[in-house]
């Protein structure tokens, strides 16, 4: 990054996504905000892996947390980010969705909008590396989880250009 | 971001970087891990977030929340990542350290590599936008913040490549 | 408390509450549990407060964000506790009901059962003083949150004996 | 509990506790803090239970975060509670302190008063019980924690009376 003011992103309309992306309204609660009234950043955090895994059940058919619990499956970020757009505040709701922008080998990156009103907001964007808990080193997506996120994909089309 | 899988950052060494930079201690705690015994990604930000704030009195000599209660400062953020390299468990004490990369007019971009035994661990990157709270919109950088941010990025010379 | 061990409650069952007693359904998310895997003892506390939240819309038909924002009623407690029967775990699915046991002055006392599988795991308490807020100087409860609890209460009837 | 007000604690003094008893300085930080500026509840509980986790360390020569990662051992909360005050904001420093009250077969309860500029504002009480992890069923108190809890009481006399 030079020292020129950053680029900001061209906000999304819920309305223009391909009806099979999926997504979850989320109710901004009082544990969410800060003393300025509005959602704490890492809180935006909290609810994009909340939303993650309910996406893992409600579009992948995939229990999120048989998968770490039982299978000692790890769904750990290599990295995580978010453009902020605007505020939100207490009592708003907003609406997530999940796209898959990538399926490799032992990571996969998903990238979440998040709309109020139907106009885009937040956008963030997990990519996510699978391991062997315990072990903690990496392994290769496993075969239900890489069907599911194409699987998806392939419904969804080429949801950001 | 193509099919290729993604390339990682190369891990700092706390005793290369100047010794001017400003680093705090941050035990891990019980609160910060999830049930695969880490720390949750989430948590991560607030631990910049604390960071900075603590940032702004030791490095800066400007009382962070002054700023926002009194002088009703937006220290808001544009845009937060975190590149994670190796997983942190409870107990274990990390060295987070912040180093300024851009000081823009309205807004600011610090990176903080956090390190476990003296290697980058995880590397966090906080762009602030200076608003005005209330109204929400942005506005200039405070002078007194820029004069500090510019000295500390001057006692610190040029620490990420 | 004496150096006997402490006496535990007895658990209550879902099905023998009033009908008109209101609950909520909250699953349980990877952000409310810690390294052992179970919900994280403060996170109880986020989930009863947010079951506050929602009780005053759906039950009360009062906007609880609306109160702090707009009217700066301050509906902090004096009191918060929690006895803890059972753990539960991600991707569990707990019932979080609301009782009224005390309207006073200036404060009144939520009891809030928590259900697994129709059976009692947790049992908060929660003491409100309504306050005005900036100054944090109790006042007498709001006409509309007292007609709103003590039409709540009369609908529950004799929830705990 | 009639339905007559709630009887307030009286606030002990700092300096009246005994020399023996430990306690740990906690800043209030961004994170902590609500839309109506004040700390909000539930992270009272996060700040109870780091104290907790330093007591052991400092005050018992005990890893807590070893006792439950490496001996299994649970130190889960059978009741948790607190009385409030006085609210706190960010950047104030609260200095919270442990008492043991109790030490029973398999469960012990500690007792933390929490103040601000000498004077308690929060009094937490934590009933613990000590489990062996996975199994989630009750164990007796392991020696060497009822050794530094016994320790630790006795230097401490008899703290509140």
């Amino acid at each position: 990054m030079t020292t020129a003011e950053r680029k900001r992103i061209e906000p999304l309309t819920r309305t223009k996504l391909p009806t099979a992306v999926w997504s979850t309204a989320v109710p901004i609660r009082f544990r969410h905000c800060d003393p300025a009234g509005i959602v704490f950043t890492p809180r935006y955090f909290d609810i994009l892996n909340e939303a993650v895994e309910q996406f893992f059940g409600a579009a992948l058919g995939l229990d999120y947390y048989l998968l770490i619990s039982e299978r000692k499956i790890g769904l750990g970020y290599a990295q995580a980010s978010c453009e902020f757009l605007k505020p939100s505040r207490m009592g708003e709701v907003l609406d997530v969705a999940v796209l898959v922008e990538r399926i490799g080998g032992s990571s996969y990156t998903l990238v979440l909008p998040v709309f109020k009103d139907g106009v885009e907001v937040v956008r963030g964007r997990l990519v996510t590396v699978t391991t062997m808990l315990e072990a903690f080193t990496s392994r290769p997506i496993p075969d239900d989880i890489r069907a599911g996120l194409e699987g998806y994909r392939d419904r969804c089309g080429e949801a950001i250009a």
